[in-house]
């Protein structure tokens, strides 16, 4: 007997069902390198009309084996297309979220590390209509400018994460958003830094110093001015060198779908 | 100089501002015993207009040090207050996480023990709107009624993590929400079972098999018949004893304000 | 049929043996106010001889639930007994971590706030002997030498967490150990800082550089010189300012029993 | 000026000092498909003589940057003896953990997923003297003996975390140490369980019920036959369907170097 198919007669839509922490191997569309292998974790859920009484949660694992070695933002739609038919549902959602690096020299001896980010794709497909949030975390120094302004030397300062989340009328890389981040900190963060290097980062940073606030406000600006980006959320939390608690500011822009 | 208070000419206001991962003892509001001590995380912040370069985050833990020892749904609307005041904003918003305990006798030997929940405020006050969301998570067996349906012997069971969150015009207890969960799942967890105990919950889970559609399904219409509850969510992970990720399911009912 | 009092035939003995992941409500001993409200984290283990099948896992909940309200280094070993006695073992372990406060003024301007640690005792009892380990984690500010050194303006700094664990032959308060840290790193945190303290604590970092080196060397050696400590081990994570990653270093001393 | 490589006066030598907390990709020896991508997290550290100051943290990333796309069991000895080389050190530690994959056909359909694993190597090198440390994390279904026994039907069973680290004298894959966890195990998971595989799992855990105390005990049976396996210790957590807290059990065997 299929009970999943059975009638339900509580008269009551289920919003969202599915299967969450998959842990899976992927494959990410890289600017430079073509491609990156990474790890990802996976949810995947439809809805489910009220005459329902389960959805046949193994179809989602067949669906996401069937895609093994080659998830990127240009087969989402395929693979949401495929759980849409599998399991004869209406919408299809999938988050995925996976650490992705980035090749960086550092700033003055040139020497070569891997940075780590984690980003994400979040998307959706009601119908026809597809839809994908696109979001990184980048960890940045942010250097405190009312620290720098009273004080006679120094100035506090710290890891802050930034993330960020867009959605886009046009194809935007996960490499563009880490950049735009990292250009709007106190200081970008290196793997390898030698001593040149990090007299650099600790005079740029000092130079540099940005409030949370700030930190928000212009890369919402940039966010703003960029015309393939429809709607965007930019939160930073500074993980204050000072306090045991962190700094936190947000701003949202545009029109989330 | 007040760097905080100079202006800022970006013409950006910031949706929210203030400070994160604050973890602070608090007592909170007991139906049994009047009053219970846990330990909070919390989460401040205000909305800041286009013209303020920044906000004073030390004003948000001096309102917390003079509610120190009396956190409760009755004075969030007062803490609110004095978090608008002191930092001259429209718009302030408090989150605060913690432990919450609940006292159980065995369904057969009666011996009592502590069960341990998650519980959440989630308040907001703009002007003189005052908002409160409610949350538990709730730990209950789920049994599935598939295999219970297709094996010979057995079924598989597991733990599972039932996340309800409410809006409502009336008072509602923190306990009232646990025990909704509890009765609506295969059976309710315990801190002691005696043998007889253990006979009873694993009887109990085996007789009310739930998919994890019927847990969200059950609660969501016994929300939606309370006339004090204006809005809710309601989701279920089930930790698959079968597999090595989770069921998963959502329902969201009534309008959100 | 008590299937765990049953003969097992494997021949093996089980080193522990126990109940994991239990949260509940605890009251700790405190220098200033007499008694703090909490809530811990707790793990407790026997051993088991080779020929038991099983041991009986709720009767840990039961002793834990006879102490309900009075746990303190002072009948941790009262608790181990009863442990010992109630499942008929020669080893009894209890670990409990739990978050700890204390209220701080700040530097200049005096104002109170409550900083939060991570504090935990590890005991056993092995037939009539009792060990105990007390550890607490404190955040603190570490400001680099050599970024300070080789820069015309600034140092990168950043939170750093120092893990200390003793076993002593006389009574050793929490509080000594958060005071010992705290003392020892470039500068302490505090909950509130007002400008005239932000000054302070900038200057005092900056007039105070510690490598992670120097500041396990230096806890080490005042470790050392405490007649009452029998061992330690001392570890500081600096989460670097520079990097995604930390720095690390730790020291062990004396002769753990 | 060297700093790190400055005279240090306090004559205390520290164990551990280096970098925690770095996200690389790595390439695995896979035994069915000759090497599998994966993400690692790692600590790298070296023993300080008392008379240096400080390490330079920075060499540690240079020769992980050095050795990319190619860290396996076998040039693990050549990684640690360039960490000794390029930080003058007696001693160098490397702890990595990753999650690892193996394709698995579930038991009736022969339906093919990916299971996730979490997998460690755990690395010393001491003058010319190299020690390594293997582990998994495998996940189980446990079925409760006790409970099956004393009810009319049912048993409560759930996910359960083996924990299982070795030193051997001879090579030991990831796949043998996995298949052995599962092969003792109330049932193994699967990614992918269709409605016959359902039936399979359900009805072989109730035909096998597991204690805690068993699942560990016949492991180290297994493994103290091992001529290889020169050392071990197995762990397992059972998260309990009928508790907020879990079951453990814990062996070791053998002689730690």
């Amino acid at each position: 007997p299929d009970m999943q198919a059975s009638r339900d007669t509580r008269r009551l839509p289920i919003d969202k069902v599915g299967v969450k922490g998959i842990r899976h191997p992927i494959v990410v569309k890289d600017r430079n390198r073509g491609a990156q292998n990474t790890v990802a974790d996976i949810n995947m859920t439809v809805n489910l009309p009220h005459h329902f009484k389960g959805t046949h949660m193994s179809r989602f694992l067949e669906v996401l084996a069937d895609h093994d070695d080659a998830i990127s933002v240009e087969n989402l739609p395929d693979l949401l297309t495929k759980v849409q038919e599998r399991l004869s549902a209406h919408e299809a959602h999938i988050e995925m979220t996976f650490p992705y690096f980035m090749r960086k020299e550092a700033p003055v001896s040139k020497q070569a590390g891997l940075m780590d980010y984690q980003a994400r794709f979040v998307a959706s497909k009601k119908g026809d209509e597809f839809l994908m949030t696109l979001g990184v975390d980048v960890a940045v120094t942010s250097l405190c400018p009312c620290s720098k302004e009273i004080s006679q030397y120094g100035a506090h300062n710290q890891r802050s994460l930034v993330s960020l989340n867009i959605q886009s009328n046009a194809f935007v890389w996960i490499e563009e958003l880490i950049e735009l981040v990292e250009a709007n900190a106190s200081c970008e963060l290196y793997a390898i830094l030698k001593r040149p290097d990090e007299k650099y980062v600790t005079e740029r940073a000092y130079e540099n110093p940005r409030f949370v606030e700030d930190m928000v406000r212009d890369l919402a600006e940039k966010l703003d001015a960029d015309a393939r980006i429809t709607w965007f959320s930019v939160a930073s939390e500074n993980f204050e060198s000072i306090h045991n608690h962190s700094a936190y500011a947000f701003i949202e822009g545009g029109e989330a779908r």
